[in-house]
C-alpha cells in the first residue's frame, strides 16, 4: 500500500480562476456572499479575485469593491491575483493578505494570455514581487502549461524550470504548477515532480490541476505519493474549459474533499459548509456547474440550504 | 515515483453494462455493427450482452440474435452475462466464448437486484458454472457493491471475501470486483485488494470502477500501483448511473485509454477506431455520451467517422 500525507492544504480559487472562466457577471454583492459562505467552510485559502484590466476580464471588474467588502475571518489568507505593478497598486489598497503572479512555461500561451513574451513578463513580475514583499504581503506565483500547451503541446521541463527558477529567484513564497488544459497523466506528474525537487523545495510547491479528461484526482494522488500538500481547487468546478466548449475545467474542490475525506486526509474544510456555498454560487449562476457532486446530487439546480 | 504494470488488458462491458442501463433500445443490427466496429479497436474482450430475462432488461431481449449475428475476431474472447441456468443455454447456444456470474458482496442489493438473498444465489450460479465449464467456456464471477452499497452503505470486506471465495470454489476464472455505485477511494481499494490478495491470486482479480464521484481513474492509479493488470470499461461512459440521475456511471473506456496511452502503458487499444465506435454508439443513442472525451470533443453529439 502507499503512504499519503496525512493532512493537505485545499486553496480555493473559484472566486478568481472560476468566475474568470464564465461569461455571468455574478453581482458584486453575491460574490461577496459566496466568499463570505466559503469563509465559513474551513478554508485556510480563499484566492478572491484577480486585478487584472476589467477590458480583460470584465467578470472581475468588481476587483476593488469585492476585496473591500468581505468580511476577513482571521487565519484565513485572502489571495488576489495581480498581472502588473498596476494592479498590485489596487490590491494594495484592498489590503489583501497574499498576491499571485502569472507566467506560462510555453511561450505562445503566454503571449496569447498577456501579450508578453516571457522574456519582457520578467521584469514586470520581478518589479511587482519586490513591491508586494516590501508591503509586507506573500506571493504566489502560478506557472501554466507546465504539462501541455493548448498552442505547443508538449512543453520541454527545460522552459517550466526556467521559469520556475526565475519565479523564486524574484521571492515567491509558493510555486503553483498549473495543468491549465487538464492533460496532465500520473506518470508525467510524477516525472516533472521529480525534476522540480532537484531545484525547489517540495513543500513550496502546489499542484492546480484541470479535470478536461478526468484524470485531475488521479493526479492529485500522484502528487499525493510524491509528497505534495498543496492542491488548487475551484467550487463546483466552476469556470469551464476555455480551450473545449462542454469540456470540464478546474478540478472541483467539492470532489477533492471528496476523495481526501474518503481517503482520511484531512483538509480542515467542512462537507455540510462547504455543499451550502456550492449550491448558493450554483443559483447565482443560474446552471448547473460541472461538478460530479452537483451534477449528480443536485439534479434541480436550485437547492440552496 | 511508483512503478506501473507495463501492459493491462481492458475488457470492454458497454454493450452489455453499458447498455442495460440506458432506456433507449439500440435495434438489434445496431448493436451488431457496434459490437464489429469493437472488434476492430484491438481490445481482446467484449461483454456483448446478458441472457437474463427480457422481462427484467427489455434493452437486451435479442441478445441470442445479437451473439449469435456478430463477426467473431479471433483472439478476441466474447462474453455474456448469464443469471442462471436457463440464461446459459441460450449462451451456450448462441456460442459465446466466455460466461459471466454476478452476485452483490450486500445482502439488500443482491436481493433487490435477483430477489435472491446470497445463500439462495451460490447453488444457482454453482450449476451455471459447473455446466458452463463442462461446455468447456471460461467463466468470470463479479461481485457487486463491493466498495459500498446503494442500500446498507459500507460494506464490510468480510461479505467481499465470502462471496469471492465462494465464486472461485465454484470454478470462476477470473473475479471483477464491482464499484457499482462509484463510491470507493484509493485507500479503499488498496486496503481491499490488501485483503483480496491474501486469498486470490491478484493476476485472477479485475477491478470495475464507476465514475460517480469522479473517482474512477484515482482508483485505477490505486489498483496499478497493487499491480491490477485488468480493468473494465464502457465506452463512452454508456450506462449512466442507476442510483443518482445525472451522475456519471461506468468508467469510460475512451477515458481509460486517454490515461493508459499518456502513461505509456500498453493495452493493445487504438484511440481512432476506439473513437469511431464510441461516435457510432453516441449517434445511435441520440445523446452525448458523458465521458470526458465525449463530452470535451464532440460538442455536436451527431460525429460519425
Amino acid at each position: 500500500m502507499n503512504k499519503w500525507p496525512k493532512e493537505v492544504t485545499i486553496k480555493e480559487v473559484g472566486p478568481r480562476d472560476g468566475l474568470q472562466n464564465e461569461t455571468a457577471f455574478i453581482k458584486t454583492e453575491d460574490k461577496i456572499a459566496w466568499i463570505n459562505l466559503l469563509s465559513k467552510t474551513g478554508l485556510s485559502y480563499i484566492e478572491i479575485t484577480s486585478f487584472v484590466n476589467p477590458k480583460w476580464i470584465p467578470q472581475l471588474a468588481d476587483s476593488l469593491e469585492v476585496a473591500s467588502n468581505i468580511d476577513k475571518v482571521p487565519g484565513i489568507t485572502y489571495a488576489a491575483l495581480v498581472p502588473n505593478s498596476k494592479g498590485l497598486e489596487r490590491a494594495l489598497a484592498a489590503n489583501v493578505d497574499e498576491v499571485s503572479v502569472f507566467i506560462s512555461a510555453s511561450e505562445t500561451h503566454n503571449r496569447k494570455n498577456i501579450n508578453k513574451t516571457i522574456k519582457e513578463t520578467f521584469p514586470v513580475l520581478k518589479q511587482v514581487v519586490a513591491k508586494a514583499k516590501k508591503a509586507n504581503k506573500t506571493v504566489r506565483g502560478y506557472v501554466s502549461a507546465v504539462f501541455g500547451c493548448p498552442y505547443e503541446g508538449t512543453v520541454p521541463i527545460e522552459k517550466v524550470l526556467r521559469v520556475s527558477e526565475s519565479l523564486f529567484e524574484m521571492g515567491i513564497d509558493e510555486l503553483s504548477l498549473g495543468d491549465t488544459i487538464g492533460v496532465a497523466n500520473p506518470r508525467q506528474v510524477q516525472e516533472v515532480l521529480t525534476e522540480l525537487f532537484k531545484w525547489f523545495p517540495r513543500e513550496k510547491l502546489a499542484m492546480h490541476f484541470h479535470n478536461t479528461h478526468g484524470m485531475a484526482l488521479a493526479n492529485v494522488l500522484a502528487s499525493l505519493e510524491m509528497g505534495i500538500t498543496t492542491f488548487d481547487s475551484s467550487l463546483g468546478g466552476l469556470g469551464g474549459c476555455p480551450y473545449a466548449e462542454g469540456a470540464s475545467g478546474n478540478l472541483a474542490t467539492d470532489d477533492l474533499l471528496t476523495m481526501l475525506d474518503g481517503m482520511g486526509i484531512s483538509s480542515g474544510v467542512q462537507r455540510e459548509p462547504l455543499i451550502k456555498a456550492a449550491f448558493f454560487i450554483q443559483e447565482k449562476m443560474g446552471q448547473k456547474l460541472n461538478s460530479h457532486f452537483l451534477q449528480a446530487f443536485n439534479p434541480s439546480g436550485s437547492q440552496v440550504n
